[in-house]
């Protein structure tokens, strides 16, 4: 019954690479608590890079100046 | 004052819907707590099916295989 | 499969007023939207005066002063 | 290393003011509680009108009607 | 730069078990999307089981019922 | 009408702490945005630092190993 949230950055991440991540989280939850995957619930939020920010400034200017 | 926020797949789900969505929370809130409809803000996320697992797998890939 | 989280302030809320949201939030997804309740997750959460904030100033001041 | 969530309606919000969001934040959490600015995270979420509800009517409706 | 909430209910977890939901989320972020795990923030939530809710009722009534 | 949710680790933060970062916030979405204070709601999360993990270790084993 556990709920997991994902944030990462927009970029070009695929149907694929989302399944692993909803896969691997569900089967963590299972192997170290017991939980049951039937009712794990997995959900990513993809932010633009606008809108995310770290060390005071946003991702997109951060990759601009190439940190 | 409370906040709730919806979390939802994104199918086509209308802006009638979405604010009997908003009517019925908040009603609740008033009936159950005696909140303030004033003050009671809610929020619905539409979440890409590619985004949102359960059961291990994304439900794009549960709804192609009839679950 | 919808997720709702309700976030109220720390008060006085029973396990009955609690199990009334839970029920009435997943029935209200159940009629607009015709989302399985079997599957409906929800989550209370209560916040303390202190770290609630409205108007620039906590629940906890304007309570006090009799806001 | 504060994770701060700011919910905005989706109006016309420029890169330049989610920047000063950005900063301002992380500011504030380094000059309060002497928070390192390197690992501070701010996501900024744009909601659309239909989706933010406060007294018991979306966004949309309110403004329409000149709330 | 990824952030991860997880909500579990309030059990008895232990912080080695914590310490493995971390470090494996972390791990499955990097191997998955090659994200950098020093930046990578998890923040896990204990939820009461009278504020968690499925299928209508909360957890707490649902354990008492055996279901 | 804006929320903002700032997590941060559960340490001696006071309550004149949280009302600086309510206020600051607060004041910082009217300045950059026009946002009205009047229902700009603020909550601050308090997290654990066995369940806030950094670099796939708990704040707790990285404070205890001097990191």
């Amino acid at each position: 019954m556990p709920f997991v949230n994902i944030k990462i950055t927009r970029d070009t991440v695929t149907a694929d690479q989302k399944a692993l991540l909803i896969q691997g989280v569900t089967n963590l939850l299972r192997d170290v608590l017991g939980k049951n995957p039937a009712t794990t619930v997995v959900i990513i939020d993809e932010v633009d890079t606008d809108n995310w920010g770290i060390g005071g400034e946003s991702v997109t200017k951060r990759r601009a100046a190439g940190k």
